[in-house]
């Protein structure tokens, strides 16, 4: 490690799980001088410097990016737009600004206009997160082996995105450079439509309690409790519920900027799952195993994926050595 | 504990995770005198007894049963009539049957018309389980702080299933007695709506690499493949990945034979999955945050049940010590 960190002044706006996270590895790995932070909330303002999360903390955000040379957007993805319009006055050429945010081309279409000439936006998105919020969840190793996507547009600098690059490989990420529509379309699939579930099935289950049951099966309706979903959830539904903690500010922002490629896997799931509700209906049981039996395929190949990003893919899916070895 | 055990000859048809998890348990606490594995499946029986599973192992029914003082069916579902129909010229007076199935109504239809006079039925259902297959996946832990239901009909004799609550405890669990329709209710939402669900997002999401994908936003369709799925699934698809990996037979048969509720809970799903998918639609901004924030609030429910059945509930939901204390 050279003796000089690699970043002056890092600008972390909004102290949040991701951006207390990046804080905290950035300090660890003593990759900036100064690690500065940036929230509208006063409570956040008081808590993330008393936790040693960033060395200062500013609410002017022409203050805070002055002098900086890498910006980190981790507010809500429908906040970035004003907020980068706010710091612009600050903002110098040279610059590098970069996102956290879960959607990418809605992102850059919010951000770019603001930006002053010569400064350089690269959009990320490190695809790591608990189901905890707030600067207390934070820990330096959230991002390690995980992958970090980084989607720039089309002409973007690319000495910028290599820079944004290492910084994310020095707190332990892969990298992989991806075309922000292509972005937001995997990301449907493999996230924003697992949360929509998520969000749905808990609602449906507590519903339960607010109803009489009709089930034609039975004489003798009986409630279905809240208690009762909450204490037999270990039967699969406690999976479900994971991921429906998640930041309620932080998703309804990616539902709403992600509208198309979400609605698509929606219809999708749902054209399937009927299929399914069909098959149990007709009580089709070759139908079923069939169907189950593939779901166990799949699974599989998730495990031997490890998630982890120390592999690659070939087209067909089969697991090759990464370049970096192992 | 007494220097005899409570069985002499436990019988466990069906060497499985549940099977052979069950049959380690008896055997660490010293709970029957000799366990006999029954199986269909001659691969089966020359793993189970090789690793010390069980004490012995049969392929005839009958022979297997003969003598025994208890007898658990962990087979799938769908199999259990005719298994106990096999069974019924070994099982005498007094021997108590009981079951670890997803579903009980079915069950007890299925076995019921098959036992001998004297012969008790006590259907049950512990609340366990993990995504791994086979006796290889079954270890003695596995029911330890997880409830166990028991789901006798009206008129089923009290002290065999205080017998079989006794075989729980002893192995870690925590017992409850509930009406077979509601139990099976219950489990619709808790268990098998999101291993509908789970089986079901991951074939949609393999899907998409057999189809080019029609966007609206895009000019240039690209395709996602399943490696992607797979690499970025830590987003929140792997969570749902897990339980889509459990045997697709024994979940066949559940679907199969819990069809009522399940299709009940599979309409409220979708309904509901319906509702958000139009707010996403017509960018409903605080439909979709209040529809979040309720998700956290019910998932904080589940994270204070701890799900390990150390507390009870009272009518509100509200958490109260157990009588066990703590």
């Amino acid at each position: 490690m050279s003796a000089s960190p690699p970043f002056a002044r890092v600008v972390i706006a909004g102290i949040g799980l991701i951006g207390a996270s990046l804080a905290l590895a950035i300090k660890a790995g003593g990759l900036a001088r100064l690690v500065v932070g940036l929230d509208a909330d006063a409570r956040v303002r008081e808590v993330a410097p008393n936790l040693g999360i960033v060395d200062s903390i500013e609410t002017d955000p022409v203050a805070a990016v002055r002098g900086a040379d890498l910006v980190v957007l981790a507010v809500p993805v429908r906040a970035m737009g004003s907020l980068v319009q706010a710091m612009a006055p600050g903002l110098a050429p040279g610059t590098i600004v970069t996102d956290t945010g879960s959607v990418k081309c809605a992102v850059i279409e919010a951000v770019s206009p603001h930006l002053p000439a010569g400064v350089h936006l690269v959009p990320g998105h490190p695809v790591a997160g608990t189901e905890h919020s707030g600067p207390e969840a934070g820990f330096a190793e959230l991002f390690r082996d995980r992958w970090c996507i980084l989607a720039p547009s089309e002409g973007t600098d690319a000495a910028a995105v290599e820079t944004v690059a290492r910084l994310w490989r020095a707190v332990g990420s892969d990298v992989e450079v991806m075309d922000p529509v292509h972005h937001d379309r995997v990301l449907a699939i493999t996230s924003h439509l697992p949360h929509a579930i998520a969000y749905t099935i808990v609602a449906t289950a507590a519903d339960l309690e607010n109803q009489l049951q009709i089930l034609a099966a039975s004489a003798d309706p009986q409630k279905v409790t809240t208690a009762e979903v909450i204490k037999y959830s270990a039967g699969g539904f406690r999976d479900f519920t994971r991921i429906a903690a998640s930041d309620p500010v932080m998703w309804r922002d990616v539902f709403l900027t992600n509208r198309e490629a979400v609605l698509e896997m929606l219809g999708r799931f749902t054209e399937d799952l009927i299929r399914l509700q069909r098959a149990i209906r007709w009580a089709e049981a070759d139908t079923l195993e069939a169907l189950f039996r593939r779901g166990r395929e799949i699974r599989r190949g998730v495990v031997a994926a490890r998630q982890a990003g120390r592999f690659v893919y070939g087209e067909n899916g089969e697991r090759k050595d990464d370049t970096t070895g192992e």
